[in-house]
């Protein structure tokens, strides 16, 4: 019975858009014939970084799937497939327009449906297509990373319908005031491949969905950890996303600028790198064991934070950064647990408070006048702070309210029963290893 | 008493042209002195495109084992890195020349053994040795495709047989009809990146080995699925193709044109888009699951279809496109059931009737008049549709012969108590998880 | 206890140019005027190889995992993470000053904590941070395959400190002779992309170590394999491995010289197919089995054996080595069980044997006079010899006496009850599959 209401709300705007798309091609012909503003080998840069971006979908699947128990990993892989779609779907309509397309101060007002678009976006030599494409990389990794924080208990439509807003809405809208001249760039707030506009706001959605949806039946806070089901899973996912973010920061700069994109390769690895150590060291330090889920979200930890400030700071300043940034993993985990919020894959350290961090360090460790160890004094500093609070104010009320609306209208939690048995078998007609575990 | 054979088949061509490479260098050395017609981006862009193709046999090969039993999916794994090798040596061989050399309207005559190349393919601004790369990555693909339909039932040698046939002849053949300036090419016919020349071509070699192997013991149509043993690997297998699809099409481009790699990227990733979308939505409309292996399918065929026309239809087309696809792959699974042909993996529908689609898809939605959507009339479409025929006609009745002759000679076919047991213990020697099965 | 020791041993030296990093921007910052020397096309080329360099981390750490048992497949996974972080310290402290500033003919005596560099390195047109990172990647594959040798029986503290001491000195020593002008390369000694500076160093210093670890106590030479625990992890590593070839080896040319770097894809490529398909047949010919840890490892000594003449040497003259190759890597496991040294992974063969093979290949089948075969003569092949014994003479003792120190002040093998119940849950507290294994 659902069915109906799903495929009208999901199926109609993509039919909708399918029709206008058989009589629209002459909007996507008509730019043929400037082609001497385009930079070959920014486009292959461009393109081959939102690939790598692209990738980042599988390596978030993993890392989760990893981290859960068997009996939701199909979900897990169902879901990561699916809200790379609906993302999409809510980026062509509406998302890319709201965030990019000329407007006001809050939202675009144009290039909905993808139409009307120029061929090029104005300060780039690469076709809009290529920058699209680039940018819709991103809004599927926000709304990844908030699933994260919602596993082992979500209904599956409710993913598909939150992956869509977030596409749709959510993420274009903050996007737009950092990236497509809103209001926080004017201001000067700075967040170079997206500590913020990216992680903060994929962090503070699935912060709203887990309040919302309550801990999962077995989680036990301050007690024994629920164990994730495949270390190599998780793993394979880390170095995924590791290497994803060779085209998530360097890719950022929009152009194959070589000194840039050098310098923001080494700055985003070796934030990586002392991420990693410190949250290592840290759990070795408190628990005696070399915990590998701590070298992980170390690493994603320190990436996160580099993220902004990446292209800004010296390579030595970025192993400052993802010091800190390694022990707020370990520490953040800590504190999830005192707060009672459940987590069930480490996402809120290492997305929201990394993101956080990320913002802030900008006004820190940024070269050239922008923090305050270079000369840029408080104010860039405050920006930067301003920017974190509009962040949280508008996403987390907004996606609270969305997922209340989904609890009422199509459910947001499985029933226990399911809980218990499984995502998989109930929703998805499959085990993940049918014939290891039933 | 069947290695000796083998050694000889494979092993002294090897051998033969081993000695003939010692002696043979002049042939490369000759061409380091036209240097100034190559461009450096567009020799990057398709050699990074290449190795993403490349990449591909790794998400076939986890595509296929996640779909499979445990007991089958080292073979499987063998399978796909041997059934590159066997690959690379037919088409070094001759199925370079045959495809790419000149010659005639159905073969190319010259290049054997990759004696004779110029440096540059007439047209192109990258080594010849770089084209050369590009195009085996994507003959290795038409023959794992084929694995596809055969899996879990075939002898270990008469995978290798047919693979290094598929490179050395059946590939190279229909394709120098459409690429390599063959008789359907002087007609018009219009397959940009490989809807029919690799993915209609392994589907239909595939198709004539599963009818002439028949269906696995176990297999019970319009009965209980045989599931496949782990679903994680096979989303894994999903997420890399997606990936190498990025490599597959705007690769196809052969030069790092922006405006041309830029569009291609966004019509592939739409299709495959609404492709996951679709196949997901029937399954849930018809069975009340979300089946995974939908989406990962319902994905792969929107790929599959906007393969052919992704360079002449716009992004709205290319959503319809997938749309399609999904269905196609949908309802293409169930027929498979109803004509009781057993397709493990589901690769005939993913490859082969989207295949078709996507050739029909450039006569119906291909701008520039091409197609009867933008002014083509009938005339395009119909030399699209008798190109699938050619295909037909040609690859799955020479493929029928070649099975009928490794069954009379090698034998095609692993004996009952094999197909019990599994593959991999009696064939390989060890299991897939030899702590868990044995 | 050791905890302090350790984090006084790591983290100080972090925190020491932590330190110098914040007031030491200017360092980087004043290169930003001389843009005009820089090629974007070199620069995107050698990136991305540097990318696929670094995710063989990846693809080491599953094949590694795939061949050993579940309950040391953490510790694999922890290891293959922290090991990267760990040479990159090693690596940014000294190791790419000793190994590309300018000295004496042994090692380099500038650049340390990465100050004083110039933007570019002589001779290239790429940022030097590219030239960097694309260096660390190599410097982290050479800790790495040491690793393999070492796998199922080292402590993980023992594991962190020799890969730092592999980043900071061996690999940076022996790569100075060979890539930073040191006596070697004066003496025209050629390994184009690290047959020897490489994979022969991480042969050798794994070699060491195996030796004074002793054999895993489980071992029992000549007699039944302690069989890895899960193939599709170790096919995983293969293909990304093969993958990653294809930024190691054109990469290496670090300039996207088109001819060049489209020879060198094909040469790579061809030797690592014949390399699995001969180790392959010679499986099956010795066993009647065709064992698929033959194919990954017979691929894999392709790949070393082509890496050092891969920019030298014909297509066809690439084929052949690969069957030798592969014939050494079938030969070198029978033998190293002969010999009584424990290697788990199978990484002497491939990386040692295969590393020596490969530096003598230049020797035989180099073209332009550099080899035998054309033309060459016996001094270049003796230079190749020189450069092996001095790799040789120079990394075994120096890895041997690093072990023994760690054996007796951190202690380099865990203890027998550790080996028994696994590495995984006594040092890292949880264990590869929880709900599977405990």
């Amino acid at each position: 019975m659902n069915v109906k209401k799903l495929i009208l709300r999901i199926a109609v705007p993509i039919g909708v858009f399918a029709m206008m798309g058989i009589f629209a091609s002459p909007a996507e012909a008509k730019g043929l014939e400037q082609e001497t503003v385009f930079s070959a080998v920014d486009t292959v840069w461009v393109l081959i970084a939102a690939f790598l971006v692209f990738f980042m979908q599988c390596g978030f699947g993993f890392l989760e799937a990893g981290f859960v128990r068997s009996k939701n990993v199909v979900n897990i892989m169902a879901e990561n497939i699916m809200d790379t779609t609906a993302t999409t779907v809510g980026f062509i309509i509406a998302g890319f327009g709201l965030m990019f397309g000329s407007g006001n101060a809050f939202f675009g007002t144009e290039w909905f449906f993808l139409q009307g678009m120029p061929d090029v976006y104005p300060g780039l030599t690469i076709p809009i297509l290529a920058f699209f494409f680039f940018q819709f990389a991103f809004s599927a990794a926000a709304s990844t990373i908030a699933s994260g924080l919602m596993a082992e208990r979500t209904d599956f439509r409710a993913d598909l319908i939150y992956s869509f807003f977030t596409g749709l809405l959510i993420y274009p809208i903050f996007g737009h005031w950092v990236w497509g001249g809103g209001w926080l760039a004017e201001l000067g707030f700075t967040d170079f491949a997206g500590s913020s506009v990216v992680h903060l706001v994929g962090a503070l959605i699935g912060l709203a969905g887990t309040i919302v949806l309550g801990k999962r039946k077995d989680k036990e806070f301050g007690g024994e950890t629920i164990r994730g089901h495949n270390m190599p899973l998780a793993a394979l996912g880390t170095f995924i996303l590791w290497l994803g973010w060779f085209g998530f920061n360097p890719g950022s700069q929009l152009a194959a600028d070589p000194e840039a994109i050098a310098l923001i390769t080494v700055t985003t690895d070796f934030a990586a790198t002392t991420g990693a150590i410190v949250a290592m060291l840290l759990s070795f330090a408190h628990t005696k064991k070399w915990d590998p889920g701590m070298a992980m979200n170390g690493c994603l930890g320190g990436l996160v934070a580099i993220t902004a400030p990446c292209a800004f700071v010296t390579p030595m300043a970025a192993l400052v950064i993802g010091i800190i940034a390694g022990a707020i993993v370990y520490y953040g985990t800590a504190l999830m647990e005192i707060v009672r919020i459940d987590d069930p894959v480490g996402a809120f350290p290492v997305h929201g408070l990394n993101g956080i961090f990320g913002i802030l360090a900008v006004g820190i460790w940024g070269t050239d006048g922008l923090g305050l160890l270079h000369g840029g004094g408080f104010t860039q500093l405050g920006i930067q702070a301003l920017g974190i609070l509009a962040c949280i104010a508008f996403v987390f009320p907004t996606a609270y309210v969305l997922f209340q609306v989904i609890k009422r209208t199509v459910g947001l939690r499985v029933t226990p029963e399911v809980e218990t048995t499984g995502i998989d078998l109930v929703y998805h007609g499959i085990g993940s290893y049918p014939e290891f575990v039933e």
